[in-house]
């Protein structure tokens, strides 16, 4: 992509967008079929979707629907975040599709397309939609692109490592998936905008209005989380009980935010607070969900991710920004980093505290490298709570350092950064019909009043 | 919580409210537990969930999203009327398992969780949630809450005594739910409001765009409402009748919503009439939805309690207001309280209509108290007929009971009534980010214009 | 209803749809029923309850809040095009009931319902709210009715010939529904519109608020098309198939979007391509969806059918204005006519192109008509393609030719349309609550701005 120097940087994002439309179309022809309905394989994926498809269409909302509006509490760049997050979803899920093929079903010969297949692919684009969060108004949307270029194969790779190599067990991926995603986009963050001071730009100052659909979106996430950690669970008693403890964990963490907030705020709530609070409990009960433990457990993680989210908010994201020079727009540390960590340490402490006396395993899940984990399972479970703090160490390490030269890739020359004045401002990606019109009008109808003072 | 007189009001709700988190985690620590996988019931509620989970997430989507909205028709609130919709149903859920824990279960000596607990306590929370609307916008999240925790015990007492005792049919909710939860708010406005005159708020009205989100509300109410009456349906032949009574009676109230607000208002339309009339077929439907009745009769109900419910809005409500001082924000009475009691006495004529030379029962749902209802169905129409009706009658003078005492309750000096100045106003609630800067900029954005005019 | 010259047309309104809604009640007392619980067909009805329900919902999550959001572009007539969508849903839903039990069921004596029948009567109902799409904003809600009335008859009518007589294969409605919407509603829009020249009504520009919630509808479309594209499908390796097809061309579709989109409009986007261009996949799949082609397939389809789109957009819809005086306000030429056609050309195209030495059927839906399209199955492709063509054309036809004499049927003197400097606006067709209040307050609170201009 940034092999065209004579492209005019308007006419990049189509170019490398549609490039890659055309290489899709012909990796598909070349190698992609869906599976032979007389085999066995295709009749059994045919069963399991009815299981599936519910989940994932609930997995659906919340990504395009859900995630989208939690974004636009950015009051003049609504469209915008809704449609890069759109975008990238769509880009993501195609590349993961493409890469998943290479490497994990090349040796069929013919790449088979299941509806699991898109569901894993999708979790791929997850990680990228969550990483943008860190640096999302001030780049543009062919920076998007790179970035989710480069992370997609990083999370692969990386997810390779923590689920099949070291046999971390992490259904709802907290750490995979959370954790990764908030230490590339804070890397990426910090290659790109370096050293140089970001003060609050007067545009990224959510409005009530704004903030009333940004909570809107936090709703509905909250509401379809228990599909995205279940959606992966074996089906009957570990899925029930990955159901019940996502619902706990995030009710708990609904409450424990308002008495957070209300007791930083002197009474009152930060909308900010709640819109990320409130999901914490999603974000940390993911590594543990389908584990045997006492609902006790799920409530008492729902309620210290949120306490650890509304005080990431109020203290470490300003002191992150006054002594590293670090960017986090969407705050992307406090929500899926700390409550991740929290995850991830936990689920170590409940292998560990699991009775040892007993034959039932505290993880009900096989992970891909099932021999690895159940081989822990019987006996050492010291060393399955080390391959969780080793999985953990992984997705850290690994995402801060793939997050940093994708950043550093942003600063290439081809890719320039929007001009600061236009951030944070729909008009820079959209070209808003009949404005001409309407100003004739006296200024867009419903910001007449600001245009007034302008 | 009336018990901390040297607490600052300001720290009243975080002090409240956390203390109840510890105190759930406590009670969640000593006495609940999953049910052992290995166990034969513990299988069978992971069986039951796949044909629950879809239905209980409907039901999540109606009460966070579609209720949230169809509150924020008070166009300066709408932040507020999200977030103590939200905080109520997860207070209120966790309340009502702490008690139905204590009370129906504890004779196993372990609370067993499941997703069928969940719901129940669940259904305890959409009482409250109902309820306060009567007084929304004049009360601060403390008082909220006192009524939550008063008329959470008080619906399960009711509940009780009406599906256990009377055997009352009523797979809906129409009359444990609706009747009971409107005139428990009723009874709240009247004591907390007492004698005194409230004129409408100038903050009260409606702008085009919060009718606009609140219709919105309306709409998701609408589509899963289905899903909410026949959760508990006997799955089989009675759910499919539930679904397509309530399927029926909602179309119908659609149409004849618009029929009766054009009549009313020379043929336009008011954005109220449509919010709720809409939804006044399943507030009908409800008891009635499962038993064996003509089609027709679930559009005859349907259309009637939309044309009762904008008759309501149009007469009944002002009527109230000026002779009784009743304030009712949300017109709760008319969507809940007059279909509710139409639904209520529809029960009992079905039952008396129904053919009573056949061994079919008209109701095929069996009750809690399975005894009773059987034996009625056998031979004695007329005594459940009267059942119906004195269940009805127990709704409303037990919910009149105690919710005028809580009401009294919040009269208390500790709860403090908002400032009528501030009512309807987002800012009582949150303290909104960044407004100082917002405000050098001239206004916050988006309310400019009305800003210049203050 | 055009009886009735005396009524005010104020009333006009109300009165034939009151009349309807007693018409509805007549007839479903004297012939509609439940199935007998204890008859095999109802056990089996109940029984297809639990896979076809949740997709039933999808249906109506797409149809009552998704298509309403996305007609809300309209910035000052959101209220008017939410309403207009829901009532018109459940009219024609009631309407096709009607009809279909007429036609299709009178033999039996009874007309026994079930989801399955309120399934087929919304189908009906969507062609209508997509017809709407070409005239809204400038017709009374009565018109609105008329062209309900008259195109559900003509709809049934077409799918008759179409499914029954021609055998055509076209799971998802392509050519049934998007089609034969599409045309009817250009011709209820030239023959409403006659020769007279609309300019672009300064109320038809949209504004970033207005577009962000249109786009919010065009994503929960998105999101839930694989639903309605699968709901009449084969359950078992067909439906999986169509669900993967859907979900790979609506893909491939959002992103060819952004790239025709950015390229036409020099590296921006414009809000109305995403928003329509992005459902282009959906459209175009429907007909060969569940039919055995490559994935590859699915991807082309999608991204040709956005290209088709936004260059209708771009070059189609101002020509068309230009030179055959058809208005199309909401470009449902683009978004239904275009692909749909698309969609109809390529499903001959994948019969003929499919392996014929195989026993395996390109197609394994079954249509009405088994038998002709079993037999052309067999051995005839070419006349199973030739089958299409004639679909397509019949759909087209029938579609243009009485959609013209409903918009003749629009100018009679008693419905008429609203006048042109009232039009795009809500007050046309609600009395908004407590107008006069607020004015005393300086203006409606949000549209401050604006009122001080105008």
């Amino acid at each position: 992509m940034a092999a065209q120097p004579p492209a005019r940087p308007r006419r990049l994002l189509p170019l490398s967008l549609g490039l890659f439309q055309a290489a899709l179309l012909l990796f598909f022809a070349l190698f992609v079929t869906y599976g032979d309905p007389r085999a066995e394989d295709a009749s059994l994926a045919a069963k399991q979707l009815y299981g599936t498809f519910p989940l994932f269409q609930d997995i659906q909302v919340m990504l395009v629907v859900g995630l989208g509006l939690l974004l636009t509490f950015l009051p003049r760049y609504g469209l915008s975040v809704l449609t890069h997050n759109f975008l990238l979803l769509n880009f993501c899920t195609q590349w993961a599709l493409v890469l998943q093929g290479l490497l994990q079903r090349f040796h069929h010969g013919q790449i088979q397309l299941e509806l699991r297949s898109l569901l894993l692919a999708e979790f791929a684009a997850v990680t990228v939609l969550i990483s943008v969060g860190a640096v999302l108004g001030r780049t543009s949307p062919c920076q998007l692109l790179v970035v989710a270029a480069c992370e997609v194969p990083a999370y692969l790779a990386s997810e390779w490592v923590i689920a099949a190599h070291l046999g971390v067990l992490d259904v709802g991926g907290t750490i995979t998936i959370h954790v990764f995603s908030c230490y590339f986009g804070l890397g990426v963050s910090k290659a790109l905008f370096g050293r140089g001071r970001q003060l609050l730009h007067p545009k990224e100052t959510p409005t009530p209005r704004s903030d009333l659909t940004s909570l809107l979106g936090t709703l509905i996430l909250w509401v379809f989380w228990p599909s995205f950690v279940a959606v992966l669970c074996q089906p009957g008693d570990a899925q029930h009980r990955a159901i019940l403890n996502t619902i706990l964990a995030m009710s708990a963490s609904a409450v424990t935010t308002v008495v957070a907030s209300s007791l930083l705020e002197d009474g009152r709530l930060r909308p900010g607070h709640l819109q990320n609070g409130s999901l914490a409990g999603g974000v940390v009960i993911g590594a543990v969900a389908d584990m045997t433990m006492p609902p006790v457990a799920a409530l008492a993680l729902g309620s210290l991710s949120a306490m650890v989210c509304v005080l990431g908010f109020r203290f470490l994201t300003p002191f992150l920004r006054r002594k590293l020079m670090l960017q986090d727009h969407c705050g992307i540390h406090n929500l899926h980093g700390l409550p991740g960590i929290l995850g991830g340490v936990a689920s170590a402490v409940v292998i560990l505290a699991a009775p040892k006396d007993t034959s039932r395993s505290p993880f009900s899940q096989v992970s891909s490298a099932g021999v690895n984990a159940s081989e822990a399972a019987v006996g050492q479970w010291g060393g399955q709570a080390l391959c969780q703090a080793a999985g953990l160490a992984v997705a850290i390490g690994g995402s801060l350092l793939t997050g940093l030269l994708t950043g550093a890739m942003l600063r290439l020359p081809c890719l320039a950064r929007p001009p600061e004045q236009h951030c944070f401002e729909d008009s820079l990606n959209f070209s808003i019909q009949g404005q001409a019109e309407s100003l004739e009008l006296g200024g867009t109808m419903e910001e007449g009043g600001l245009a007034l003072k302008e």
